[in-house]
């Protein structure tokens, strides 16, 4: 029989609100991994922790009464709730202002990051919140149960849960890029060691991609001084396993939401807005990581070259907000529309539409449209809408991708590979996107939807829960 | 009997300048590394191959003659004179906005670099002076001579000089930090390529530090697919050896020039302006590397915690200007000054004073004076402010040291290091280094005395040298 499962996510598979009327309903996440974490809890059974984000959430937690994932799914989810004010600075300060940023190659280093008091807080509540999840995963997982920890919000986690628990076997993953020791050294050491022990808790270490992977064994080095070769480190008297894992698309999953009534108004209302033009899309959070400036000035680029394209092709942006209470996201975003605004002042007011909005129905549908799908992110570290796109598509669309995009590992065959900063390369790409032949076109479409269906989050988990299990088999 | 040499560096070991009477005069330069280059090649013989600058050393380049390096010399030296736009793309364009932020980490990624037409002119150019130069050494080397090419400026050399002589054996030193391969991969893969290819023309790759030399073969091996260990890379049918040569200061040397008239003027000004106040001093070019805001920033929360030491310290910031024609470095003093007259605003017309002037004996006194001395590069190749300073100290004087700086491999045990980007911590650096009690102090700055002389530029250039010559008979 399967061992069972504790989860600890801060995103969990559902969230409540207040209806104005004073009543409480439950959304249930969509996303391919909230799907292949349920589908393995419900085979194996056991509990997933997440974060009381909502006011509601809040409530529930506070009242103790069973949380019913819906769907009949009898999943048992646990919040953990923390103080707003801790949430914050666990969360926006320290998750998404310094670790994302350092992974992401964000800062500015002649200016930032400095670090005060309010940063010193930061790491006070994001030890603080880690270790609640961690007294919150003891208490919920059977005896010798499999502890799954997600992502940069829970670095701490699995050496906090190793102490209190040392029954279980722990895998954690980490789904963003991971820096090389330099840039990660910006960090103060005591931050830049905990993370990195702190992982070190865990019998098996994932990332989407070996340079990731690469990335962090040359943490490990540095930080503690410890050899680190072939996947495998000797911390104290444990091994610690590091493997990969990239994660994908469910394909069918999408075919189906897809097809869903919201989505086709919205692709006959793009394909009326679109008329004969062809179409460079690109679907991202607003994000810095994700390179919204060199993309809108490449596709300036392409405008000023070729005045052949300029009536008949458009660039839509559809930005879903993000981060928004970080000042460096509200500045980011003011400068992407200022740019927006210049370019659309030289070349016609709708040369780009941007749609700054949280509308997946209307992503969906201008995946089955676009000609050229241009994802150029600085790092990331898969990047699903590579995938979600070419999975949907109809019309033989061009991928134009970041070589430092994890996706781009299993791509990069059937794309247009860019060097994300290189404004002019990535204005080539586009060009040769609209200009590329039929034939070559579809032949791209055809290998890139094949590629991109090929990694279920089922098979992502699946793979994991192997090694942590052989991990666990070669320590007993 | 030893091999001549031929020795390539962007500056050379003297320069023209036209009196306003129309008469050509010509200076010296005094650093350290001048007068060890110039040592071998009194020894060994050979040639100094140096760009004309001035416009009298394109004049000296015009008119063939020989030029004398003065003191009797008798060093033949060569300029190579590149038309001022090349020479502003090479040098300006290329060698101090690409290559120098790539390898300081000096980029905001999210909005630089952007690599346009005019990086493309710069790169061509960059590759011209290189291939000029190479050129002008392949003339000037004897058979079998020894070739040392000198810093990131000619990063291509090695290998264009290669395959114009084989005969020669060649030594390439690069005397800044060497990025790690993703923030190195911010550049177009060609340009990074380039590089790497360049300095592989060498038989011996030097480099200030450890830290750098594996930085050097980890871009090796991302950018190449090559083998590199334990200093070591197979390129096609050679062997490139990296090895590890600090270069440090002349003491005798800096103790004699400390000693001229000039000096002792600017100690008694200097002197007479501090009274009983204690000196907390900085000396550096005006240089986003060097890292003056946050420096600024920490002196201000000392001041600000502090409140029995604002009459009682002073901060002096003695800047050389540098690089003005370079807008980011503008923008960048433009911010500096602004902070020091915020800071001088709230506490008090001379919490700091800053003067950005080029006077080497003003520099040199306040080494003498200081009681902490703050060297907090971002990142550093190896930093001589940080050796000279402890040279010239009378004061027992405390330093306060960058572990990005190269220098700190051999100096941390003796300074007060600090991580440059943590404001809060390099302040309590600061504040430690004013309380220090004097027993301390004096132990700690003899050590340091000790260290920062064990490194003269002789010995950096005999180890070179040493190396090079057994490269040569392991390949004959």
């Amino acid at each position: 029989m399967d061992t069972s499962l504790v989860v600890v996510s801060n995103r969990g598979p559902i969230t409540f609100e207040e209806t104005p009327g004073g009543e409480r309903r439950s959304r249930r996440g969509v996303g391919g991994l909230v799907t292949a974490i349920s589908g393995a809890l419900r085979e194996r059974g056991g509990t997933w922790i997440a974060s009381a984000i909502s006011d509601a959430d809040r409530a529930v937690a506070a009242s103790g009464e069973a949380i019913d994932a819906g769907a009949g799914d009898g999943i048992d989810v646990r919040f953990v709730a923390v103080e707003q004010e801790t949430y914050r600075r666990y969360y926006d300060e320290f998750s998404n202002r310094v670790l994302w940023f350092a992974h992401h190659y964000l800062w500015d280093p002649p200016r930032t990051p400095t670090f005060g008091e309010a940063d010193a807080d930061a790491w006070d509540a994001y030890t603080d919140v880690n270790r609640r999840f961690a007294e919150s995963a003891a208490n919920a997982a059977p005896d010798g149960g499999i502890a799954l920890i997600q992502d940069y919000h829970f670095a701490l986690l699995p050496a906090l849960l190793r102490k209190m628990r040392p029954d279980l076997s722990i895998g954690h993953f980490w789904h963003i890029p991971f820096a090389q020791p330099d840039y990660l050294g910006l960090m103060p050491d005591a931050w830049a060691q905990g993370i990195v022990e702190g992982l070190l808790g865990a019998d098996v270490c994932g990332f989407h991609t070996d340079r990731w992977l690469q990335n962090f064994l040359a943490c490990v080095r540095s930080a503690e001084g410890l050899r680190a070769r072939d996947r495998s480190i000797r911390f104290g008297d444990r091994r610690v396993r590091a493997g990969v894992y990239p994660i994908g698309v469910d394909p069918e999953h999408l075919t189906e939401i897809a097809a869903q009534p919201g989505v086709k108004h919205e692709r006959s209302e793009l394909k009326r807005w679109l008329g004969d033009r062809r179409l460079v899309l690109r679907v991202d959070r607003t994000e810095l990581s994700k390179n919204i400036l060199r993309g809108l000035r490449a596709y300036e680029l392409v405008l000023e070259r070729r005045p052949d394209l300029r009536e008949r092709v458009v660039h839509l942006a559809l930005l879903q907000p993000s981060r928004r209470s970080v000042p460096e996201y509200r500045e980011y975003m003011e400068q992407v529309q200022r740019e927006t605004e210049r370019i659309n002042a030289r070349f016609g007011p709708e040369a780009i539409r941007m749609e700054i909005t949280d509308n997946f129905p209307r992503s969906l549908a201008a995946y089955s449209l676009y000609d050229v799908l241009v994802v150029n992110p600085v790092f990331d570290g898969m990047n699903l809408v590579a995938r979600e796109g070419p999975c949907l598509n109809r019309k033989g669309g061009v991928l134009v991708l970041s070589r430092n995009a994890g996706a781009s590992v299993e791509l990069a065959p059937a794309a247009l590979t860019v060097n994300p900063v290189d404004v002019d390369g990535t204005a080539r790409a586009i060009a040769d996107g609209l200009d590329m032949g039929e034939a070559e076109r579809q032949d791209r479409a055809r290998k890139l939807r094949r590629l991109a269906r090929g990694r279920s989050p089922a098979r992502w988990l699946d793979a994991q829960l192997r090694d942590i299990e052989r991990a666990r088999a070669a320590g007993a």
